[in-house]
């Protein structure tokens, strides 16, 4: 195949950081600089506001050892945005580009991320401009569709995995009812991964709910109430989205909260779901000792818990973009398809299947108490987490005699 | 030396649990396993409550394989608890050693299980029964007196040194003040590991806040407001107890707090006193984007981030209290004591040293201005991490020319 689209690559990534976000970078920079017809590879600092601002770091110039470090590096080493541009912002892009002899644009990023691709792509276009735009996904949510996962969501799956099956021992050393509270404002796959701590039959997470079913205090209340009962204890997961039967977000039904440049309710960053769900237990059941954690951003940034799957795919769909757009002249968005169990292959689709547009857990995840999940959502999720998964033992030493009675 | 004393051993656990406290459990059965005078291993079921209530499992009917699997699990694996026994109570305890032909008694934990060993002693000399008690050291808050460190401490300040390179990454690629709310009552140890994340020179933590110095809020929102000016955001580590002139805890003087059994405020698992400083910044300064995250249990309960150090030097203070007490005949408190660098000993000194008393960091260790660490607590913390220790890295590719102007 012949192609002679010759000019400069630009690479942005957009969102909340990964701890994988930097190996897409790095796949695009490096398969790109392959090509001869690549003048210069350009980095836009900020995501998007750095296209306007003409804000670029020149990668052609970066050491390949270097890119290697920073591929190991989580967060957004390029820097990241909260902008969601409109058409107007998307023209802007489109000058920039253009007055740069830009052929090429890969942003790495969600849904959000995908429908700027889409306008921006629409715009070369109309202006006839020969233009190859590229998203490549990025979420730890894990909401993409068209997607099996995506490049991101295992290494956070795998750290709220490691949180739980502490947090399951810490609560069975010190009794009581443990709530943590998880990323996911839409879609449970996040929190539902904290069922991998369940290793012996009686460990936590005893109870995961999502925002994919309706949740209700009062279920809540007696789903701990028969769980301690049983086992003297209680560990608890929980999306930080989870809504009522009409979709409003629980936490806003206790306590005023704030909203974000888009609208969005401020769920990250504190603790008030948490607090608000320990003082329901502690109002309403009798139970001593119950405590809360709110995950934060330790999820997507936490440096040193990573899964070697996800961070080989996170590669392989920035090198997979590079060589779409540039041998393939094609437009579009990467995909990441389940070929066996274990392997993978990727597509590439229309922009349009993945711009703004949230996939949520698939039923059959969910168990049918709308409580915790299905061993198929285990079966799916275990292969993500990637190589030397640290695993949890107990003592099985017989009790002692006594001898007092 | 000869040593006839003949009888049981009883290994408990007591207060928080850490990454590494079953080296020690381990290390102690093991290595008591070895002596034929050595009827029994028994392990105490939740620290000293099983002692009384004669709840023991029998440790040398425990596989040598599990042990180790145990060994590298975190939190408590005999359970533990937060009982703090009076007189009445180490009586009781006393009974139970004596019916059950208890010669060696192993107590891991921090001052108070400190103190208690030393009061069960006490009544064993009172009674002229032959008995031998150990103190092993374990704490994250690395605040026992006459220890170089102490168990747990390391792994711990591992976790929140990975945290934080990870929320420095998180708050560079998507800028504002991040304030990030760190375990430790009374002594600013743990805290103080976030330092370590400070590789580039304008990485953060730019402040660090510990117990060991009054807090004011002026003093915090001035020190905010200068690093964001100069840098454009700030990551700010915070002692969950810090307190103000009068020994007041910060959060006290914002709103009603609970409080445990000993007394003590409730400081974790809450997120409680970030978000009254993020709300502090938010009134107070022109910062948009201001975030707050609470480690809470994850930094004693984590499963998977854990220094090799710690492992090795855990395991040999429960090897060194099972030789002390049954090659030597000494009762007393195993100490951890720093003889080169990077190289330990382990001494045993009189229960009373360790009992009750708390270690604060020593002022070589604050800067002047009581707001960051100094070389010098980076130099004793380093070699306490670890070996492959995860870094981050940057881009440092050079800017590329502008177009327009």
């Amino acid at each position: 195949m012949e192609q002679q689209l010759r000019g400069k690559v630009v690479v942005a990534q957009g969102g909340g950081p990964t701890a994988v976000i930097n190996q897409s970078l790095v796949g695009v920079v490096l398969e790109s600089r392959k090509f001869p017809q690549i003048t210069k590879v350009y980095g836009a600092v900020n995501g998007v506001n750095g296209i306007i601002n003409e804000n670029f770091l020149d990668l052609t110039q970066e050491t390949t050892n270097n890119l290697e470090r920073v591929a190991a590096t989580p967060s957004s080493a390029l820097g990241s945005t909260r902008d969601k541009p409109d058409a107007a912002y998307c023209e802007e892009i489109f000058e920039v580009f253009r007055m740069h002899d830009v052929r090429y644009f890969f942003y790495i990023g969600g849904n959000d991320s995908a429908d700027t691709v889409r306008i921006v792509n629409e715009q070369a276009e109309k202006s006839h401009y020969d233009f190859r735009a590229i998203h490549i996904p990025k979420t730890i949510d894990n909401d993409l569709m068209f997607n099996d996962h995506t490049p991101g969501y295992p290494s956070a799956a795998r750290f709220v995995a490691q949180s739980f099956i502490g947090l399951n021992l810490d609560n069975r050393a010190l009794p009581g009812v443990h709530v943590a509270v998880v990323m996911g404002r839409h879609a449970g796959f996040l929190t539902a991964a904290s069922a991998i701590a369940q290793k012996y039959p009686d460990d936590g997470p005893h109870l995961i709910y999502v925002p994919e079913r309706p949740f209700t205090i009062e279920k809540f209340l007696s789903d701990i109430d028969k769980t301690y009962k049983r086992y003297g204890r209680c560990v608890v997961a929980v999306s930080e989205g989870i809504q009522d039967e009409n979709g409003t977000p629980i936490l806003s039904l206790f306590k005023d909260y704030g909203t974000d440049a888009h609208g969005n309710v401020q769920l990250s960053g504190t603790g008030a779901l948490g607090e608000v769900l320990v003082q329901q237990i502690k109002d309403n059941l009798e139970i001593g000792r119950v405590r809360s954690d709110t995950f934060g951003y330790l999820q997507r940034s936490f440096m040193g818990c990573v899964s070697d799957v996800d961070q080989r795919e996170a590669r392989e769909v920035g090198e997979k973009a590079a060589q779409f757009a540039i041998w393939h002249d094609t437009d579009g968005s990467i995909t990441i398809n389940r070929t066996g169990y274990y392997s993978v292959d990727y597509q590439i689709r229309p922009l349009s299947d993945i711009a703004a547009k949230t996939k949520l857990m698939p039923d059959e995840f969910i168990n049918a108490d709308a409580n915790n999940v299905t061993d198929a959502f285990k079966y799916y999720l275990q292969p993500l987490l990637g190589s030397a998964m640290p695993e949890a033992s107990r003592l099985r030493a017989p009790a002692a005699a006594k001898i007092r009675l």
